[in-house]
Order: C-alpha cells, then structure tokens, then sequence
C-alpha cells in the first residue's frame, strides 16, 4: 500500500487497507463461481444468432433490457441504425476437372454473383502482396484463390498478419480484373467450417463477390490446382443488403457515490455473425462484463466513480454502435476515466497491457500488482483496445486492455462452430475476478490515465 | 516354425524359412512407406463424395479401373442395381418459443416433408426403450427428438449401442403416430456436423421423414425443451429417390500361381455418403487393401492361392453391392477360404480376430504370430466381420477380422468433416503391413478355415 500512495494512487473515501480488503472480498466472490457463464448460455440460448440489423438482434437487446432488469440494473437503449446484409444461398462448386462441392460462406457485406452463379477459371495466390504482383491481364476474368494460411498465436497476432486477405482482397482482385475472390478461411482449425467476417470495399474497385473456403476445402482446391492447369470453379451467393436497419447499444450504470459524473466503462458487443450463436464471439464478452458489474452491485456501498457497462451492437459490421456510442456521449468522453472491452474469446486473461499517459502508466503496474497471483502477467502500454474502443481512444479516452489467452479463439470464431460448447466457465470466472477488480480499483481511486501519447 | 508345422500350417511350395522371409521382406516394404495415403487422396481429391447410384459413384468406379491399372491389374466391374436416393434442402428451425436455425442433415433414404416443410411440438425422448415406453397419445402428431448420447470406445461397441435410434426411431415413432423424427447425431464430437447414415423403414409403420442433428444443437434443443413446455420445430427435408440407378463392384485379382481357384478376398467399399469426401468411410479401406494387392505383387513370385481385391459398390444404403457379390460369385464361394474387409477408418490395426471353424483357431493364433510385433494382440474367434463380409458369412465363408483403433472414427463418420486431412499416413502403412502379411502367409499355406459355427 505504501507503494501505492507514493504513486500518487491516492484512495478517496476508503483507506488503503479498505480497498485491500474489499478486492480481497471481491475475488472471493467470484472464487465461488460467477454468473458470467450462466449469462452467456442464456444469450445464445434464447436468441442464438444475432446479424446486426436483424429482428435477432432486436431480441438480444430486449434480452439484455431484462437480464440487467433481474440483476436489478435499469439498463436503456440507446438506438442507432445499420445498412443491413443478410446471407442467401451460397455454393461453391468445383466444375472442372474433378466436379464437386465445396464448402463456402460469402464474407460479411459481400455482393451477389448472378442468380445462378458465375463460373470462371481459378488463378490462386499465396498473399495479397503475390496478387499485387500479377500482371493484370494473368487476373483478369478470373476467380481469384488467395490462399494464405494463419499462424496459431497466444495474442492474436497470427489473425493480424493475415486478415487482410479477407478485409482488402475482393477490392484488390476487382482492380486487376478478377471475377471474384475465394480465401482460404482466415482461421487455425481443421474443419470444413467456411469462416465469415466483414471485407471493405475500395472506392476505387469495382465490389465483386467474396467468400471464404473452409481449410479443408481449400487445401482440396490447391490439391486439384496441383494436378490441371484447367480448373474451373462455379460460385454461387446470393446475399443481400437490405437497407437501413435498427441498432443499438444497451447501457447500464452503477451510479459513481461522490463523482457519479467521472465514468469507467467495460463493453462488449451483443451482436455476433449469423453462422454460430455467438458464444465466444462475443456472449463470453457479455457474459463477463455483465457477472462483473452484479458483482460490483454486491458491494456494500457503491463505487466512488461510476461504472458503466455498454453492450455495443453491429460491431462485426463496422464498429457502428461504438461509433454511435461516442458520437451521442461526445460531451461527456471527457470525463471517461478508463474504457475496456471484452471481445476476444473466453480464455483466461493473461497479461494486464494498456493504452494510458506515459505518466500514468505505474498506475497500471500498481493495479496490476491486484491481479497477478491470478496468473496475469503484465503487458505493455499503448497496446491497442478492444475493438469498440477505438472510437473512444480516438477522442481521447485511455484504455485498460486485460490480454486474453486467444490460442484456441480463431478456431472457431466466425464459425458455425461458435457455441457454448466451447467455453469453460471457469475461465470465464477468472476473467469476472481480474475485471472486478481492476474496475472496483479505479472506480474508488483518483488520478486521471490522460493524455494520450499523440503519435498512437 | 516347429509349431506352425505341428498344427498343419504346412507350407505348400515355400519352406516354412521361405515364407518367413517373404513376410519379413513385405512388412520392411510397407515400413518404407506404402501407396495407401496417396491412393486416399487420389481418390478423394479426383472423386470427393461418390454416394451410391449417382454418377460420382460412376465416376469412383472409373477411377478405380485406372488406379489399378496403374498398379499393374485389369479390373473388372461388376454391375449391380441400387435404388437412389439423393438429398435435397434441410432445414430445420425452432419456431418458438426461441426462434433460430439449427444443424441438421437427413437420415438416408429418408422420405420428403411437404415442400415448406412441417411443423410440430417437439417431444424429447432419452432411448428408444423411453420412445417404446410412451403412450401413443402423446407421441402423436408430435416430431420425436431422440436425444441418446453415444460413448467414445476403441472397438465401435459405443456406435452398436445407440446406432438403433437411428435405424428403428423413425418407424417406431411411425408406428405411435409422430409426425417426424429427429436424432442426436450418433457421433463422438462436439462440432456442428450432423452425422447422417441408413435409417430403415419397417414395413408395418408409415414412413415418416427423419433427420440427425449436430451434437452441439442436440444440446441447444435439449436446453431450450428445459426452459418451455411449448417448444415448436419447423422441419423442412427434401430428399427424393431417383429410381433404380447403376452400381457395382471394381474386382481385381493376384492369380493364384498353383490354386487359383481357391480365393482370398480383401474388400473394402467404393461409396461414400454425400457430405463428406469419404476419406475415413471408405478411402482409407480402399487404399489399404488397394496397396496390399500393389505391394504382394511386387514379390518375385505369385502367391499360391488368388488374392481377390472388392471395391464394394452401394455400400452406405444397405450392403447392395456385397449381396451382389455373393450373387454373382454363388458358384464359387465355397472356394473362398478367407474374406476380410477394410472399413473401420484410419487408425492402426491393434488386434487380430477372426469367423472361423474351431478347429482353425490355432492358425489364427500362428497368423497373429506374423503380425504381433506390429502392435497386434491376439482377438476371439466368432467376431462380426466388416460389413460387406456378411453376405460371404451367411454363405458360410470364414472371415479374418483385423481390428482398427476407432477411438476417433465416430468424430467424422458420415459427416461434411470426413476428408483427407483426418489420416495419418504411417497408421494406413501399418495396415498395410498387416494385411499384407496375414493374407500372403494365408494365400501361400494350404488348408480350409471351415466349418463356421452354426448358430452365429
């Protein structure tokens, strides 16, 4: 404790030894089970599915509405709108020289081929940087295989080296010509499940349709690609926008006791892609932050700060509900202390990084110095955030970013495969522990995480 | 020797010396590496899925004339009739009071729902035994979930326990009035692929449409059947039979250099179901026994007796091409002294069993000496042979039952996850090596395997 007055930690209301004594409690607490678990199985079992933009998303809000309501949170809404997309029928068919299925999904906000598909030959490329070096005239009219595999990472690294196929690809083919694009599934299973997730579209290219393989599937369109120069592929997806659609966030406060105005926020998303139910990504997320604000509610009195839990909607589609987020709180993101979201599986968190004033940065190892004995080494400073965090940080809000273990994450993520299967509830009460805790601190300590280093 | 000798496995030909160095030398083939992987792959790459009577089955059959061709034999198809059956649209979704999608594939050769599909209250029974136990009045009108979980164990025995459900549920459900019926998939894994395989209609019952769900989406259904007593499935399946359509059995035969008329049959089956591309069911049966024929040629002289290769046609639907097998060969089977068939997956052979005569056990036990340090052990005499053998049995034929490690195989079994990339290739070369050497030791020693038990 004397470390931490001399940080200037200074704690308002309660001694040092208070707040000792209530993490303490805290983690005991969630030592004996959290709701977390029991939120997500709830989510995905009354909803499942929830597109942003859909009537499922709907639901999950007037979900989330009464789950707070039983934890005895008045949560609200705040609507937002998105440009809807929904998936249609989607075929992938090899045609020549070996006829056969294969297993697809069109990427998130893809176009349509023609009802009856395209057919077209197959030219495939081992990166975006090997399609950036074919000659234009190699690519055009062709569907385009960019078949590029993903590492396995603890942090999520192997996803970043690689997405890029799958968010810039279609644009990049469409400038030199091409038909469509097929990726290898930006994923690390085994599996014949196609993984989906959000391309964007150039300005400047014309949009063609886009999809992903399964690995599976596309180790077998490299195989037959080993054995004919003549392939053909036909592809069929009929998705479709479906113009703009209601969204929202919900929020819940525990009010702060003395500076109600000052606001530390944990997020996660509600919506989830249409393949699975949406139990890693992200109802593991709500799950946690959900379990860790009843478990604030539990305390004896309330925080000095508030703490404010936002469930961020259409966030696989854009970041919209946390873009809408920071344009309707823009007068008082100032007054955000700290923000974080979960939104990165259900694995334990290891590491404690953030993204924080280069001053206050022993803050961060002070708290810290709470979470370790829960196996949480600690990270680095200006780390990024979670996703729905960015439009925050652009304005200036300083990030707390609890690293969850993601070694298993991309398995499954953006997957059919994505259900509550998959989850260990314990993990999910190791990550109430480490966020109680950490919030709990800074709602009941003073000193601002500001500013943020400018060049980030 | 001395005791192969004192039990009548005399040596016609070859000293006992002879035939130990003919094995030792195929077992240092095989342990160099066999075709058997590549054979898998050539065959799921070119072919993929090949269900019984389409023209991929076709297509299977051409393939396997070239292969062995390849291999330095003419093969023969036999052609046999089947009646077709191919899947259409599945779609199964709750309708209330939790609406979404859910995982499900239909049961082979099950009939249509209306176009639009049905509707109905679910009723979840845990067995068939449960089912029978049911009064009528409560089945009726209802779709039946059977909802009996399988257990993982190395020999199959979890898949004979349960596989019922999905054999008999539907006319047994039939015969208390439901409307239709849906399994959990009889399968070990935990991932969203349904598990497909024969149901079969009794004659005294209406044939209702049936289907298998996803594990994970049994237990979705399970879970929300615990939350509301009002739990409505809207199921929509579309198969449709296609009439009498083509099959057949590619043989191939290693002449018999001094009695070729006496037959030792190795078989394994050509189709596979639809969703996968059979790698596992029968690809890898198809490369073991198709890379034993290559690798027993190789030797500097052929074998006493012929050794017969099946490739069974329309297996999948009810053992079509075997019982053609037994027809078209009636005149003859009484001079097969052995049959054995290849279709438990890709694991490695970990003991020797067998259908023979009493007094023939000891060569059991002399053959199991051959291959013991391959990690054998030795079985039991009166096991249930490969399925495409049980034609030959009833005919009196003995059979040889080298036992696979099924531990994994009902993961994938039926199911879109059966590709190539669930075998290891060392495990298929060890298969080779035993079969190779039980069948080359069988077809250079003289003496019969019968008489069979009667009363198996």
């Amino acid at each position: 404790m004397l470390r931490a007055a001399l940080l200037g930690l200074t704690v308002a209301g309660a001694t040092p030894d208070t707040l000792d004594a209530e993490l303490q409690s805290l983690q005991a607490q969630a030592a004996k089970g959290t709701s977390a678990y029991a939120i997500v199985e709830s989510l995905t079992t009354k909803v499942g599915a929830r597109l942003a933009g859909t009537e499922a998303e709907a639901r999950a809000r007037a979900w989330a509405v009464e789950k707070f309501d039983e934890l005895g949170f008045e949560a609200r809404i705040e609507p937002a709108t998105v440009e809807g997309w929904e998936r249609g029928v989607e075929k992938a068919t090899v045609t020549r020289p070996y006829p056969q299925a294969l297993s697809i999904t069109a990427l998130g906000l893809s176009v349509a081929t023609p009802k009856g598909g395209l057919e077209a030959p197959v030219l495939r490329v081992r990166s975006l940087d090997d399609l950036e070096a074919r000659a234009n005239a190699e690519v055009k009219g062709k569907i385009i295989f960019i078949d590029q595999s993903m590492a396995r990472t603890q942090d999520g690294s192997g996803y970043g080296a690689v997405v890029r196929i799958r968010s810039r690809g279609p644009s990049t083919a469409a400038r030199k010509g091409a038909q469509a694009v097929v990726i290898r599934s930006v994923g690390t299973d085994h599996h014949r499940f196609p993984h989906t997730g959000m391309l964007r579209y150039a300005e400047d290219a014309p949009a063609i349709p886009a999809a992903a393989l399964s690995v599976p599937d596309a180790e077998q369109l490299s195989r037959i690609l080993a054995l004919s120069d003549d392939v053909r592929l036909r592809l069929e997806l009929r998705p479709r926008r479906t113009g703009t659609r209601p969204t929202g966030n919900v929020v819940a406060d525990l009010k702060g006791r003395t500076r109600p105005e000052e606001i530390v926020l944990i997020g996660a998303h509600l919506d989830s892609w249409d393949l699975g139910t949406g139990a890693i990504d992200d109802g593991a997320g709500v799950g946690i932050v959900m379990a860790t604000l009843q478990l604030l509610r539990q305390m004896p009195q309330r925080p000095e700060r508030t703490v404010r839990v936002v469930l961020f909607g259409a966030e696989e589609v854009g970041l919209v509900g946390a873009k809408a987020y920071a344009k309707t709180h823009a007068d008082t993101l100032d007054q955000h202390v700290l923000a974080a979201e979960s939104d990165f599986g259900a694995g334990p968190i290891y590491a404690l990084s953030a993204d924080v004033g280069e001053a206050a940065w022993p803050k961060i190892e002070d708290l810290h110095t709470r979470v370790q004995h829960l196996k949480v080494i600690l990270g680095e400073n200006g780390m990024g955030p979670g996703p729905d965090i960015y439009p925050l940080r652009g304005e200036g809000v300083p990030s707390l970013i609890p690293k969850q273990d993601g070694t298993d994450y991309f398995d499954v993520h953006h997957t059919a495969d994505d259900t509550i299967d998959r989850i260990d509830p314990k993990n999910l009460d190791q990550n109430v522990a480490v966020y109680a805790t950490l919030i709990w601190a800074v709602a009941n300590t003073n000193g601002s995480y500001r500013p943020l280093a400018q060049d980030r």
